[in-house]
């Protein structure tokens, strides 16, 4: 008997957005709040990853109104953090900051708020030392996050980062942290650009899964040569050497279900029309992560 | 009873050369071989790194009668590696070369071939396959360099090189593939440029003092921000935010005694006189770390 099952609509459904596709605003770094949240649901995107700067511009009550008007999920606030300062002034200011991001991550509705964890001090070389800072930084605020059903999902950083921005390098490294706390307040972010290179990725990204601390799966790319400011040497994926369906299969096989941000930092991209942007990351999404979802 | 013992000359001891000190070629780069010896060998520094290239200019017979006539030790030879083609031409010849540093490296009098695994090959997105080929390539070379009496160091380089230069990333990585085959044919390289950064150092360090694996101890620095060609974003020891205190710590815990390179690539530095490199990284390793030696 000839089957009498349509064949997909394999064309229609390479052009749909994923449902999963969420578009982090630093993506489309210099569109405002409304201007982000307008251009990611008109291109039939249904997540977004906000940041606290762009909430501060127009202030709570107006951002909260904004993100219902406009019928999107709100994937994860970016972001908390940098809380390697010894102790005194800058440290405490450094964790009220925090407090202030964990009640904004609750108000606009959004489970997760990203922690970088911030580099080394001015001056200092005690690595060992700021790594600590970050875990008693944490410790701090756990309860907090937990109280307000916020989980603090911590993003190891590409270890190029550790001087100047990250002390945490790799997801072993966080889930060592993460582990301390436990699933319902703090979690890792797995961020491809920074963890690609990882020999224990694999089973890093297993363990994650396994203890529930799988917080953000976020997405770009990696090519080289890396530009002159390596912070923006970020690329669509699909445009640089990270194997995104290896990387997905782990993060799925993990149990992972949650929304998949796209994060660039590139000069190129910021300059170009937000909406293009969201048009061609929902595009390099749909071809280079999607189908292994 | 009042000591007699008389006061150590403080002063004299902290301009002399560290006896453990070993200036890498690449420090002097555009030092032709016979330089390189002659203005190390002028420093009071009684050790030496050497790269295949300079020696290729002259000629293995002539390197060798130059190298002897200097009375420098021959720390180690860069560099092997390059091995992560798929089977096939360019993978047999870069073989074939392999085998040929090895022969050099025993003729003069080296007791170590610093290999650099290669990135993923031109258009090539499979990590995991490339890490099997450098695993695959250490095998077939093993029993040629246990013969020659040469030690194949793997050196991780950091991961910001993981896609064009170097799939094996971590010392830990390194050990996974080290031990397959022994320290009587493979060893590790610890560069502190590389591996500062891992939260696994300590341990893969004192794991591969324990295994009789360390081969070789490099030491430069990490500084922020990097330069353009992060290739060249290296410092002397001390310009940056290493601790070299703690990481030579661990190399001597782990029982390692034998010569410590400075291996420094920056344009700045390549383009000083050779005669003041050596004498500036004299004094930064005098200063940064050989009191930790």
């Amino acid at each position: 008997m000839t089957s009498t099952v349509p064949a997909a609509p394999a064309a229609a459904e390479s052009t749909a957005v994923h449902p999963r596709l969420s578009i982090n605003q630093a993506t489309i770094k210099y569109a405002d709040l409304a201007t982000a949240l307008t251009v990611t649901a008109a291109a039939g995107v249904t997540s977004i990853g906000l940041w606290r700067e762009p909430l501060a511009e127009v202030g709570l009550p107006t951002a909260v109104r904004l993100i219902a008007d406009s019928g999107l999920r709100v994937s994860s606030l970016c972001r908390g953090g940098f809380f390697t300062a010894p102790e005194g002034a800058v440290r405490r200011a450094a964790l009220d900051e925090n407090r202030r991001a964990i009640a904004e991550t609750a108000a606009i509705g959004a489970p997760t708020l990203v922690l970088v964890a911030g580099g080394l001090p001015e001056g200092s070389r005690d690595l060992v030392g700021a790594r600590e800072r970050v875990r008693d930084a944490i410790g701090e605020l756990a309860d907090d996050a937990r109280a307000a059903g916020v989980i603090l999902a911590i993003e190891p950083l590409h270890p190029m980062y550790a001087s100047d921005r990250a002390v945490i390098s790799t997801l072993g490294q966080a889930l060592d942290l993460a582990e301390q706390f436990g699933p319902d307040a703090v979690g890792v972010v797995v961020d491809t650009f920074h963890v690609w290179w990882d020999p224990a990725l694999a089973a890093q990204v297993a363990r994650a899964g396994a203890g529930g601390y799988i917080a953000s799966y976020q997405v770009c790319d990696w090519a080289t040569p890396l530009p002159a400011d390596v912070l923006l040497a970020r690329h669509y994926p699909g445009d640089g050497v990270i194997d995104f369906a290896a990387i997905s299969a782990l993060v799925t096989a993990a149990g992972y279900t949650g929304d998949v941000e796209v994060e660039i930092f590139n000069q190129a991209i910021w300059d170009a029309p937000a909406a293009d942007v969201v048009a061609r990351t929902a595009a390099s999404f749909g071809a280079a992560v999607a189908p292994h979802l």
